[in-house]
């Protein structure tokens, strides 16, 4: 990969983590579409001193581009734009029709809060539109323009693209970062690798370690792919980068996983077992996009998720086609009135167990009339747990008309929010599991 | 400030973003109490190359301790160990006690999964305790060891603490690290600073630099303080960090903030919207932690928002105490059916409407028995848009038995997880506002 890129964010609430960063895993995936690597990410607060220190280091470090999310706002706190155009060695300077085009941009704010101080507005309008002399300008997506500076040498140093820090600015202004010719010569000569991903669930990463070392030993080309292993939301995920002409070996690599973990590999296109379970309920999930054919509606009734597995099932755009519906039941007497669980299974078996989580299903089906209903009841914690039913434990089931009740449970570890996060993924696959033929 | 730490996050899976880290900012709230400033966070691949160079910038900008989350796994693509060994000039030997103790632990695995591969395990035991010489070993939570490895010449060069990624993991894990007497005399000297957020919803950020300027004109003395703003979820906060003796310079920035934005400050003492609507329900919100004294139940009918707002007021432990439950109201005949919405009201007005919003908080708390209702119903988009409803408009509404329903509608920008998630936020507010004499 003959371009590399490093991505600065900036923001003492991102390095302190009052805000997460969701700006440098996008950036992260568009520049692997467009060849570049991404090498570096450094977070920096709001201090010019540390800021200079990271553009120094990826400079150092051989970086042809370097991306910079936030620190474009109107407080004085957000220095981005300064620091880079001393960094590139220019001036900074008001640029007055752009300053024009920001305050056409805002004159909606005026009229939301009719008390907004025009001072306010004017002074960031100001501020917002001074840039590096010689800079490309983004036209502002929000408020705040972003930037394209180039290294005063074409031929050496980084070229520099500043941008905003919200996700929805950032986005749509980094295309057009990429139609700025400064940009594009930054990229040249960029080689698309391609990327392969691999999904399993319900094996510890010390099997994959394992099936790694299988494939070494079974002469597996191991050294002309980059693998990387994770687990995320309590599955594993294999992602292998790989060049022109390297696709035999990750078939080869891909191909013994198959066979090696065959009951646990549910993904080998990218594809994500929530997109696996739209797929299903729309009855489009066979590869020829047509699938069984049967579409079917589906509804929760949840105790201890308290609405995550609704709102996880509700994330894709269009689940209103299949989605019908939840009852978060967190009191007995919900569960009792709205779920239509027998008052005696919650007296005789507790809340937490098989028969009430099977019942929730049950519930959910008959009172949301679904074709698939969902019942979910554990111990999130921290308290609330026993010797017998400890924090932690979560019963699922997921009943349909056409085959048995599948019904399980799983003792998750972790905080109050790793345990209902966990259960929501294991409610996923055991929806999977009950639509897959 | 005296100490000065940096984190690296390893791992291409978090470079890629495809796991987000969610370690660094819980680091950065430790050592914040702990009065050692954090100056930079570095996410740097599963690459040696790139490991060892953001250890050398770390050292390089006079980090006093290093902390490193992540590459500690039990596959060939976690190299922290070995990178951060070869980094403080020690070589790696394998603590054959250490690997004793983590075969121990993994035992339960085997259990778990019987088919599980021994040689596997064995071999993942061995490399996860092959650690730097010299190194303090920071027992496994999880199963791998996290690492206290200080510089060769006390005098000069980082302390570097080796932690695994998982929270989980990590949190008890540095807690111990504290304890090692390498990293206390690395942090020795460290001045505790203060921290003070106000937290205010419904202005724009340029109200609060336009504050700010005000602030510096009155002879606020800023220079002593260190101020970020941020927009975090629909609302702004200001975080102050400011150290011993410079209590009246904060004192006067927040009595201006409040003569200012009386309105929009919700939280001066870093009681989050969330905290205090559970402490206005459980009748505990006045200062003297007794409170109005009534304890209120509340539940939710959600349409667009599909179970997230439910989820957020779970999130907190002891949601039990005041959450009875919610209907995920995704279908029309689910509105009518469970949230008891009159069918001609959607027939007349639309499912988002001003009435439906009312007629779903009205039918949450007479379904669910709750003393307050909440209604939530709007277009979360990407489709389903209209010239009269657009994507982003959202109704809510907060039904009580104290007072006049309160119901609001709203235009919210971004993507359709954005609407759905600022939604959220918005009904947090209504309801707090509902609760608030």
């Amino acid at each position: 990969m003959s371009a590399r890129a490093g991505i600065v964010v900036t923001g003492t609430e991102v390095l302190t983590g009052r805000v997460s960063d969701r700006t440098g895993p996008w950036l992260a995936d568009r520049l692997h579409e467009l060849g570049v690597e991404l090498a570096l990410t450094v977070i920096v607060g709001d201090r010019p001193g540390d800021m200079a220190a990271a553009l120094r280091f990826m400079a150092a470090e051989g970086m042809d581009v370097i991306l910079t999310s936030g620190g474009l706002g109107p407080t004085a706190d957000d220095v981005t734009a300064e620091v880079v155009g001393r960094f590139q060695g220019r001036e900074m300077v008001l640029d007055e029709e752009l300053s024009e085009r920001i305050a056409e941009i805002v004159k909606p704010l005026a009229r939301r809060w009719p008390s907004l101080d025009r001072e306010a507005i004017a002074a960031a309008n100001r501020k917002q539109a001074t840039i590096p002399a010689g800079a490309t300008v983004l036209e502002p997506v929000g408020t705040a323009p972003g930037l394209v500076v180039p290294p005063q040498d074409p031929a050496r140093g980084p070229t520099i693209v500043v941008l905003p820090g919200p996700p929805r600015e950032l986005q749509p202004m980094f295309s057009h970062a990429l139609e700025s010719g400064a940009l594009r010569s930054a990229l040249s000569g960029a080689v698309a690798y391609r990327r392969g991903t691999l999904r399993l669930f319900g094996i510890p990463e010390s099997e994959i370690a394992e099936t790694l070392r299988v494939a070494e030993r079974d002469g597996v080309a191991l050294d002309r792919l980059e693998i990387t292993t994770c687990l995320k939301r309590g599955e594993i995920e294999v992602v292998t980068r790989y060049g022109p002409g390297d696709e035999e070996a990750y078939a080869a690599l891909v191909a013994l996983v198959r066979q090696r973990h065959a009951d646990t590999l549910y993904s080998d296109d990218g594809s994500s077992v929530d997109e696996q379970v739209a797929a299903l309920l729309r009855g489009t999930d066979a590869d020829d996009g047509r699938g069984s054919g049967r579409a079917r509606s589906i509804a929760t009734a949840e105790s201890c998720t308290g609405g995550l597995l609704a709102a996880r099932l509700t994330d894709l755009a269009g689940a209103s086609d299949y989605f019908r519906g939840a009852i978060v039941a967190y009191s007995d007497e919900v569960k009792v009135a709205q779920a239509a669980v027998p008052a005696e299974l919650i007296a005789r078996h507790g809340a937490v167990s098989a028969q009430v989580a099977q019942a929730l299903a049950d519930g959910a089906r008959s009172q949301l009339r679904a074709d698939v209903g969902v019942g979910v009841t554990g111990v999130a914690g921290p308290g609330g747990g026993s010797e017998e039913k400890p924090v932690g434990l979560v019963w699922l089931s997921v009943a349909t008309d056409e085959r048995e009740q599948l019904t399980r449970s799983v003792h998750l570890p972790g905080s109050r929010a790793d345990v209902r996060d966990r259960a929501t993924t294991v409610a996923m696959h055991l929806i999977r599991r009950a639509l897959t033929a």
